[in-house]
């Protein structure tokens, strides 16, 4: 198939209105597809265009009186009360202190006694539901024989009256219109309703090509405070999928029946970074398993009215779990999501089972970009190329914009630079043929405890927010997402259960001591050393970045220090004289270095532990870049990785020194490390693309013996042909 | 008795072959003792002067023959071979590998089953002692059924065969003298030849009037590697005290046996940035009983022969602990200590149980800083303004210099310079009269897991040296030597056993979560935490720096995140929307803060958890400072606090606003907190000092309503009359 390089894969936001403006930058842009969002109504004529119309479809909330009539059939949130300090042997809690009491209403329809628990956090202790009341009028737990100076708190369930993306819509826009509330798909009357609604609807809407899920059954965990700002936000979160009926039937399914802490626990609410329990994992599990079968009937309904199904990876999306073994199973023909950096766009375009994929590009035509006097373009073009790397690596099928047209409209530059941005995303796909750029013969495997199921999602708060806590290690991902290396997530239970596959070169465990990205407790347990310390030391490349292996246990930090080289100071060992110094010769790792290196936040205290070791850089006394030797294999320890274009070439040299491979790195390589390039040995085309706003000069390498010059503008990609 | 205001107070090290100029300098600076330090002989002209002679006397290495001919008594040390990976079933470990072997020799004169341990550092298992053997030949241990890829380290007992000081000496200075070997006062045949050796050279000695003990029977713990440079010093450390016919005595004293791993402790060899094990704590009080009982002997020796008994704090002091109980038993006449620091004047000057203490003062006359263009004199000043602030809260007695006479004679001004500081110096003795200048009504607890024994040695390694890791806490100690405050060193098992007493005003816990210092695993203890919420609660200040009261543990790291309004991110609550934001209003603590705040190294992504912590200093979005209320108490969350005279302002005025005595802080009070005062209620004196190198212009306070103003030269003190 010959693409068009004017017109396609390309979707548009729709506005009502303004129909010869829709019109004129579908031809502009080429758009093949128009998607109207929650509240906008497209005209017949837009719907009748010979494009497709997308229409956002949302599945627990569409019928408001079906949720106003059946209040039981809300869904709940596992809430924790403050921690509250007994200053005598009675001692009341007021349960929603804290929270948003037009977002949650205490459930008092179940068996409290049942379903909630008292936890002293001092000892850690479960108190004896005879010890604690609760009293209705004040909403209040009380506890009648506290132990003095110790702390407590209730877990208990609350309904989700308010919506939470309506209830943000609401306060951020002040809109006025009445709460609506989600309904539990996990009441069969419920669940049934939601299929006959959907079935009516898609009889009703004729003109609607794809249904854009957003999404299916349960949003992600959000909870507002008192003063209805935001309290907590985990895109990852499945506090909103709890019910008493689901955890009864989790009991029916799993064998056995789960505490209100597996949810609570201890108010991280299974963060990401904690180290998942069984509980928390057997959980998802069932939710998969449940969202998947349900999710699937609905995708059936469409696909018998002749309508695509599309899902919008956000809002509802949890159970869904695009890289869990239930996905394939919902019969989707394809994933919407947002990208806001080359991580979140591999994340989206990796996607298993789906016919195709595609991005929701940055900015969104908001007033907040889209203002007088504000530079739109500039975060488009940067939001683009950031993610255009990742795209050359696997690319969306698709992109799209998010928003107002008519905020857009008013800035026509950057109406042009979008139409650029399009005919060169369509041209890549042109050049690609569909087929792979050349890859290092070694796969990289990320190891932390959550393997698969968080492929690019590793180290991540909200979706790819920016955290000083956490850029320095997303930034390995970042780095990835448009490097020349196959990726696979892995977990430490994949090692236990299955070893390291034959074709991983090298490991990466990148985090802060105690996170699930780390592994915590994984570095005690001498199955996951055992095995990592065998493949090292029979040639496997393994690279820590933070407190990689970190754990204190008989007299070591690093659990893997022996392999890294390094350790951390903790307090400890501050009696042991150092005597680290970085080398003077340059190294591999450095050699395309011209400014000073940018470890971000970096790791305070780290001192190498072996002769062995050398030091690549220090700063204030502090190891910042080191490499090791363990049999056969080789280690690199560094402190942190934000994402920097030089970041990138450092991580890159740092994968084939560690897999004792760097001749082969000058394999479609190019000299100058603000540029990259990707190379179809299949179609014959090699894209060579400027990540830096600034003119560059590089040269293309073939192999390490043939090379040419090129010169790419401000952000420029070039493609050439393979004969250099 | 009216002080000499131009002679007294003073020692002076001698040197031979000057005599003309030492009788001029004694003159000069007022010397009223000289001390001939190892190796220096003096003349007898010199030691019949009308001045007091101090002698060096090095008490297990004196008699090198006796050492030579008894080498089965020297003294040993446990030391832990390198963590070993088991890349085979059988496993040899190089017991000396990374060890000075010129320093130690492995004592294979004891059961080694009986006193070695090999240890699994992977799993913590102890090894059957049948699964290993000792080859003498190879010095080697070798495990037959090592589990791969496990770590195995073997703990072993090896003779000291150089004197740590007398090998540093060495190898530092080029000397070329026979290796001294300390033998071990644990032998009775050696205990009684040291007496008897003592006893004779005292005999020998008539001139000597100070016998200066350096020291007693064991040294800090020193270990060289195999480069012939530091790899190990522990200036608290017992490592070199043990043998096994202590463990022994230590068995029918105690009534249990100690492990090897009791001193190895995985390779930190109690450090005491480590929570004391019940183990090590016996230890020390079982060698303190010994060294106490023996030293007494020394020190009634030389009191049969008319002369003083003067200890060194410092090289042999191990077991001596002037803050421990045993102490006063040895009755010493006084001690001698290298003052670095306020602090360490306080640790010198608040010793109990000796007639008097003496200073030794910075910088050494050594070549180091008596070089051609160097400064001695900005040395020389530093040292002593930064003492003197401590000398006004409780005073040295005495104060001396070390090193090499001849070399300070070659700088004039600097002769010119300690001639003032030693008349400064009595003239702070004359108008103090012995008493005590005015401090607050409360006093100041340091709560950390040692408590007493380490008074005015908390967070430091070997004896005040700057370290990355400490100085940010150090200079907690630092601003307290010299403020007007009663310091008392608590531990938690006071609190445990005795309570929180009545005049303590305000609690400080500073340090790193995991050390002794911050209190690692009695933050889970309920006895702690309850006395001191209770304690706070009632009206009690509680002042965290760093990391207090860490420990992850029930959702919380800090674990009286209540009482100090604020948490350490460690990961987990990523997920929780932070509002913070520093107040603008200012805050008592703050209103003599003139420049930005110096926290030191700080503590990243500290964060509030409560509406009523008010934020006083933030920093890229992390919590530096903050104060909270918990009941009728109040708290106060430093990130860091290295000593600055700005910082000692802001230390007082936290100490005084926890305390909730706000109005009381101006009884004898500077505006300027470049100035301090110290005022001697009975003897009517007040003495200002500038601590810094520019002309200060104060207030001095006599409480809030009245006061002088008064302009200080660059580092003056000035003296007036308490009618202002
Ligand atoms: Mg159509
Ligand atoms: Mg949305
Ligand atoms: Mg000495």
């Amino acid at each position: 198939m010959i693409e068009d390089l004017r017109k396609g894969r390309f979707t548009l936001p729709a506005e009502t209105g303004i129909d010869n403006e829709v019109k004129r930058i579908i031809e502009k842009w080429g758009a093949d597809a128009i998607r109207n969002s929650d509240g906008t109504i497209l005209s017949k004529e837009l719907m009748d265009m010979a494009v497709k119309v997308y229409t956002t479809y949302l599945t627990v909330r569409n019928d408001q009186q079906w949720a106003y009539s059946h209040r039981d059939q809300l869904q709940m949130q596992y809430l924790m009360s403050k921690h509250n300090t007994a200053a005598n042997e009675v001692l009341e809690i007021d349960l929603l202190d804290g929270y948003f009491n037009r977002q949650f209403e205490i459930d008092k329809d179940h068996d409290i006694k049942r379903y909630w628990e008292v936890i002293d956090r001092t000892s850690g202790e479960l108190l004896d539901v005879n010890h604690w009341e609760f009293d209705c009028n004040t909403q209040k737990v009380v506890i009648n024989n506290a132990k003095k100076w110790h702390r407590y708190t209730v877990s208990f369930l609350a309904y989700q009256v308010w919506d939470t993306t309506q209830m943000y819509n609401h306060l951020t826009n002040n809109w006025t219109t009445a709460p609506e509330m989600p309904y539990d798909a996990i009441h069969e009357e419920t669940r049934e309703h939601i299929f006959s609604y959907l079935d009516n609807w898609l009889k009703e809407n004729p003109s609607v090509d794809v249904v854009r899920f957003t999404t299916f059954f349960y949003h992600f965990t959000i909870a507002y405070n008192d003063k209805a700002k935001e309290k907590f936000v985990d895109w990852f979160g499945y506090s909103a999928s709890v019910s008493p009926k689901a955890m009864d039937e989790f009991e029916k399914v799993k064998g056995y029946r789960l505490r209100a802490e597996a949810f609570v626990d201890e108010g991280y609410y299974n963060s990401p970074f904690r180290v998942p329990s069984k509980e928390f994992l057997d959980w998802i599990d069932f939710v998969q398993g449940f969202v998947a079968e349900n999710a699937k009937k609905c995708v059936d309904l469409c696909h018998s009215y002749g309508k695509e199904a599309m899902m919008f990876l956000g809002d509802n999306w949890i159970g869904t779990e695009p890289y869990g073994d239930y996905f394939g199973n919902i019969g989707l023909d394809s994933v919407v999501g947002s990208v806001g950096s080359g991580a979140t766009l591999r994340l989206i375009s990796d996607i298993p089972h789906v016919k195709y994929t595609e991005g929701r590009f940055l900015p969104y035509f908001f007033p907040d970009t889209f203002y007088e006097g504000g530079n739109p373009t500039k975060e488009a073009v940067e939001n683009w190329v950031q993610a255009r790397r990742a795209i050359l690596r696997k690319p969306v099928e698709r992109m799209g914009y998010g928003g107002y047209l008519s905020l857009a409209l008013k800035f026509p530059e950057f109406v042009e630079k979008i139409e650029e941005i399009t005919n060169e995303f369509r041209e890549i796909h042109y050049k690609m043929e569909g087929t792979k750029a050349y890859t290092a013969k070694f796969k990289v495997a990320v190891l932390n405890a959550w393997g698969k199921l968080r492929s690019w999602q590793t180290n991540m708060v909200a979706h790819a927010l920016w955290y000083k806590k956490i850029y320095s290690y997303v930034g390995v991902i970042e780095c990835l997402s448009g490097m020349p290396v196959d990726v696979v997530f892995m977990s430490f239970e994949d090692i236990k259960k299955k070893g390291i596959p034959e074709d991983i070169g090298v490991i990466i465990n990148a985090g802060d001591a105690g996170t699930a990205w780390s592994g915590d407790k994984y570095w005690v347990d001498d199955e996951v050393t055992g095995k990592l310390r065998e493949w090292v030391h029979n040639g496997g490349g393994f690279i820590g970045i933070g407190e990689p292996t970190a754990y204190q246990h008989q007299g070591k930090y690093f659990q893997l220090s022996d392999i890294l080289g390094v350790d951390r100071e903790m307090g400890y060992t501050l009696s042991y004289t150092r005597h680290d110094k970085a080398q003077e010769e340059t190294h591999f790792i450095l050699q395309d270095q011209k400014s000073e290196i940018d470890f971000g936040e970096g790791m305070k205290y780290v001192y190498r532990v072996s002769d062995s070791t050398q030091i690549l850089s220090m700063d204030n006394g502090d190891i910042n870049l080191a490499v090791n030797e363990f049999g056969k294999g080789r280690a690199v320890y560094i402190s942190g990785l934000p994402y920097t274009p030089e970041n990138v070439r450092i991580l890159l040299r740092a994968l084939y020194w560690a897999a004792a491979k760097e001749e082969e790195m000058f394999t479609w390589y190019t000299s100058n490390s603000n540029t990259e390039c990707a190379a179809y040995l299949q179609t014959g085309n090699v894209a060579i693309i400027n990540n830096s706003d600034k003119v560059q000069e590089t040269e293309v390498y073939r192999d390490k013996n043939s090379a040419v010059k090129l010169s790419l503008n401000p952000y420029e990609i070039k493609w050439i042909c393979m004969e250099l």
